[in-house]
C-alpha cells in the first residue's frame, strides 16, 4: 500500500486525520515507558529506541528485555516504577487479563499514575474495561488513551501500523511522535471505547468480506470453475484487495500459516454481536459469519490463519 | 485501475490469462455483426465501429441504429441476415427473454448461423440457457461463446469491460481483436456455463462483500463512532477496495444513484443459492445476505442502486 | 391425534371449515377415476373402492391395478378414455413432470376434459404449473380443484390425510364423499395455487419447527445435558408435539428410517425461499434453515428421513 | 395439558423421571424459607403455605410478606436469619445481581447456611454463577440445588411449574414434598450447571419453533393465504401444539399481551449462543432466530409478548 494515499486524508486537518509520517526532527524531548515486550510490543519498542528516544521497558519476564537493552533503552524493575519515572508509558499486553495485572496492586502501572505520567494501552481490550482504566488514569491524575492497532507483527516490526486512538486529545498530540515511529498513520476516534469499538468493526467487516470470498470461491470450485481464475476475475474488479490475493492463494493452497489466528477473529465476532445487542443494531450476515468461524474452531481450525476459515465452508 | 497489473497475469500464458490491451494492427480481417443496442451494445458496438473494423448493427427499435451508422456502421435488417453476413456476431441482450426472441424463429440470429458464421452471447444469461444456445449453434455448424462482462455503463464506453469467455477456444482466438477493443481483459474459462457461472460467483462474492460493510458500518454508527473515519481505517487496511471507498460513501450520504441495480444483484443472489444447491455448496453467509436483499426490495430500493441494500440494515 | 379434535373446527362451518368424517350413507351416485398408484395412489384409490364407489383406476405400468381391480375397480385403458368415462377423475401422481405426461397428448387426461368430466390434481405440484393445468381443464368446459395432501403412507392406507383444496369451489363439494374416504379432513382454500402455496408454508414452518430441536439438542448434549431430559422437559411445556416425541427419539438413536425424505423437504424449502421472493417476504431463519437442509444433502442424507437433518448440526 | 402423559415418564424410575403429583400426606416435617415474593415467589409461597408447610418468607420490601402472613406465613427480618432457622430455604428472584444481592454479605443467605440449612436458588442464573453459589453453600457445610423453572405466572398459582433441579440429589429428594406443591413435575438433571443449561436450550428451542411459526405464517399472508387456515392446517398435523394455538391467534389479531416478555427471550438466545461457543456447537438457526429477535426489540417490541417477535418479520 502507498503512503501517498493517506496524503489526501491528512489534508482533511489535523487529529481527524490519519497522521502521516512526518520527519520529527531534534532530539526527543520526551521519555516513553512501554510495559509488555512479547512479538508487537518487542517490536514497537525497539522502534522506539532505535528511533532515538529515551525508553524505559518492563516485560513479566525480565529476560526479553535484553535485546532493548542492546538497542539502548534502560530495563525498568516494576510497572509503577516505569510509569512513574517516564513521561508517557505505552502497554501492548496479550489480553484484558494481562492488562488488569499489570495495572493494579501496590506496584502496578496505575500506582505510578499522576500529573506528568500518562498511560497509553495499546493493548486490545473491550471497550467496559477501557473506560474503567481511563476513569481510574484520570482520577489519580493522569491522561489517558486507548490506542489499539490494526496490523501484526511485520508492520509492527516496520513501524507502519495503523494506531486507533481514543480519549485524551492533548495526550493524543504529545504522543505523536511516539506514534509517528511506531505506525503508519494514527487516528484519533474520540471518547474513550471509540478505539476499541473501531477495532471489532473493522474486524467484523474484514471477517464478513473473507467469508464472501470462501463462500464464493467454494462455489465456484464445486460448480466446475477453476480457482485461480476467480481469483484473477475478482483482482480484475472494483473489489479487489491485497487481502484477496493474499487469503485467497492460501484457500486454494489449502494451507494456512498463521498470521491472525482464526481463533482471535471469532473471539471478536462474538464481541461484535454483543456490541450489536447492546447498539441496537442487529447483524444477520455478521451473526452468520461467527457461527461459520465456529464452526472451523470446532473441526480443529482455531490456531490456523483466519483464512482457515475456507475449511469449514468447502 | 492500472493496466499494468494485468502484465502480470499476462505471463501465465495465452488463453488462459487475462489478455491485456495489444496493438492489433493492420485493418481487420472480419465483419462483425451486433445485435442489441441497449446502454451497453451502444457503447460496445460503438468502440467496434470506432476502431475501424466492419460493423453491422441491429436492434429491435431501429432508430437506435443512426449513431451506429455516423460511425460507419451498416445497419442489418433481421438478425439472421446480420449472422448469415457476418463472420462473427455478438449479441447484448437485456435478459434471457430477449436473447431467446432474437435467436428464435425464422428471421432470428440462429437461423443466419453455419460454417464461417459464428455467435458470441455477451448477454448474461444463466448457465442452462447458454448451453441450448451453444447445443443450437454447433448444429448449424457454427461456432460458440458465451462472453459475459463485469461493468457497466462507463466501462463499456470507454472499453475497459472484463469479458468471460467460456465454449469454443478457436473462436475466442479469432474474436481477440474484438475483445481488445471492447474489453480490458478477457478471460477464456472453458467449457460453456462457466461464464455464467463465473458471473454468479463473482457477484455473489461481491454482495457478501458490500453487505459486510453495510452491517460494519451501521454498528459502528449506531455505537458511536464517526462514519468517515470507518473508512478511513478500512482504507488503511489489507482489504481496502475502490469499491468499498465509493460505495461507503454514497451509504453515509444516504444516497444511492444506480450504477448497478440493486434487484440485479438479488437475482444474481438467488440464482447463486440455486447453483449452490445443483452443485452441492451449502452457502450460510450468502444465504443471508440474499434474504437482506429480498428485504431491500420490498422496503422499495430495487431500483436504486446496489449499496441501497445499506437501508435494509441501517 | 384423536378425530375430536376436529369437532370444533367442523363448527366454523362448511366450506371455510375443515370437514369431519360423516356418514355418507347410501350408494356411490358418483364414478370416480384415479390416475397414479404409487404408494399414495394405490392407498388413495383402494380406500375409495373399499367404500362401494365405482373406479376406474390407471397406472403407467398397469400391474400395479391388480390390487385394486380384486377390490371391484376398473382398468382404465388410457388417461383420456377414464376421464372421458368418470364424474371426476383424481390424479396421485410423482412430481410435476409425470402430472404433465399423463396430461398431455391424445392419450392424455385432458383430452378427456368436459362438462360433466372433472379433474382434481392430488399430486404436489408448484402454483404455477397447477394454475396452468386448471386453465387447460377450464377451457375444455370441465371444473379444476388442486387438492395436494400432508401426510404420507400410513395416512393415506388410514384414510386420515389432510387435503388442501383448492380451485372450483362446487367441485369441493362434488367431490366430498370421496374426500371423506381418503382424508380426515379437507379444507377449502380459495383460488388455484393456494393448495400448493399452503403445503409449502407447513412444510416450511415443520422443517423450521424440526432444526429449532435439532439445533437445540445439540446444544444440550454438547453441554452436558441428557437427551431424554430434553425430551421430557419439552414434552410437558407449551410446545409438546408428537413429532418431536417421533422425531427426538431417531435423533438421540441416530437412526432415520425414512416416513418422509430429508431431499424433498430441501427441494420444499427451495420452493419456499422462491415464492418468498415473488411474494415480498424476507425468510431469514427458513433460508438458514435451507441451508442446514442442503449441507445434509450433500453430507449423504438426503434419502433418510428429515430427521437426519440432525447429522448435519451436531 | 392432561397430568396423566406424566405417569409414563414416571415408570422411568425415580429421581431420573418426572415427578408427579403424590399425596405428600400427614403433617410437614420440614420448614421452609423462601426468600423473594415478586410474581412468582408470592404464588410459590402461597402454595407452600396453603398446603400446610411452616413457612419463613422475605422479601427486600417487607409489604409484600403481608399476604403470605395472612396464610399462616412467618416474616424473616433479614436472608441470613430465615437460612439459618430454616431446614430449607428457596430463593427466587428477578436476575442474577438480585440473588447475589441476597446472598452476599453479613445479613445474606449464604452467612445462615450450614448443616442441616439447606439453599435452594430457583432463580434464573446462568451456570457459571449457580456453580460459584454451590461453591459457597457446599463450603460453609450446606447442600445445595439450582432449581430454575419453566411457566409463568399461571402455572406458579396453580402450582404447575416444571421444575429442573440439578446439584445435590439428595436435597432434590429432601425437597420432594415442597416441589410436589410448587410444581406439577420436577426433573433431576444432575451437576449444578444442568438446569440453568437446560432451561437455555429449552428457550431457544422455543424461541426458533415460534420463529419459524412468524416466518411460515408472513409468507403465507404474503403469498394470499387466510391465516385462520394456516394454524387450522397446523393444528392437524404431527407438530400442532398448544403454543401455536396461542400465540397464533396473537398474530392474526396483532397484539401481544406479555405473558413472556420478548425481551427476556432474546437474552435467553444471547445466552445460548455464546453456551454454543463454549460448548462447541454452532447453531446457525438460532443465531438467525436470535438477530430476528434483536429486531423485534430495536423496532419497539421488547416489553411486549414473546409472540411480537411476528412484527420484526412481516
Amino acid at each position: 500500500m502507498d503512503s501517498g494515499r493517506f496524503d489526501v486524508h491528512s489534508a482533511n486537518g489535523y487529529g481527524q486525520a490519519w497522521r502521516t509520517k512526518t520527519d520529527t526532527g531534534g532530539a526527543p524531548v520526551t521519555t516513553y515507558g512501554f510495559l509488555g515486550l512479547g512479538i508487537m510490543g518487542s517490536a514497537m519498542a525497539a522502534n522506539l529506541a532505535r528511533s532515538g528516544f529515551e525508553v524505559v521497558v518492563w516485560n513479566r519476564t525480565p529476560e526479553k528485555a535484553a535485546p532493548l537493552v542492546s538497542l539502548g533503552a534502560r530495563r525498568g524493575e516494576i510497572p509503577r516504577e516505569v510509569v512513574a519515572t517516564c513521561d508517557i508509558t505505552f502497554a501492548m499486553l496479550a489480553d484484558p487479563a494481562a492488562v488488569e495485572a499489570v495495572c493494579a496492586g501496590p506496584d502496578g502501572a496505575l500506582a505510578g499514575v499522576g500529573s506528568g505520567h500518562d498511560f497509553i494501552n495499546m493493548s486490545t481490550v473491550d471497550d467496559i474495561t477501557s473506560c474503567a482504566i481511563s476513569d481510574a488514569v484520570v482520577e489519580r491524575g493522569g491522561r489517558f488513551l486507548e490506542a489499539p492497532v490494526t496490523g501484526t507483527k511485520q508492520p509492527a516490526e516496520e513501524g507502519t501500523l495503523a494506531i486507533l486512538a481514543a480519549g485524551d486529545e492533548s495526550l493524543f498530540e504529545a504522543a505523536a511522535p511516539a506514534f509517528d515511529v511506531m505506525g503508519k498513520t494514527a487516528l484519533y476516534l474520540g471518547a474513550v471505547g471509540n478505539g476499541a469499538r473501531m477495532k471489532l468493526v473493522v474486524n467484523a467487516i474484514m471477517s464478513g468480506v473473507l467469508t464472501a470470498l470462501c463462500e464464493g470461491m467454494a462455489l465456484g470450485l464445486k460448480s466446475g470453475l477453476d480457482g485461480e481464475q476467480v481469483l484473477q476475475v475478482i483482482d480484475a474488479g472494483a473489489f479487489a484487495n491485497p487481502m484477496f490475493r493474499a487469503k485467497g492463494r492460501l484457500m486454494l493452497d489449502r494451507n494456512y500459516p498463521t498470521s491472525f489466528p482464526l481463533k482471535h477473529t471469532q473471539k471478536d465476532l462474538r464481541l461484535a454481536v454483543e456490541l450489536s445487542e447492546r447498539s441496537g443494531q442487529p447483524l444477520h450476515c455478521i451473526a452468520a459469519v461467527n457461527e461459520i468461524f465456529k464452526r472451523a474452531r470446532v473441526t480443529g481450525h482455531g490456531d490456523e490463519d483466519i483464512s482457515a476459515v475456507f475449511e469449514a465452508i468447502r
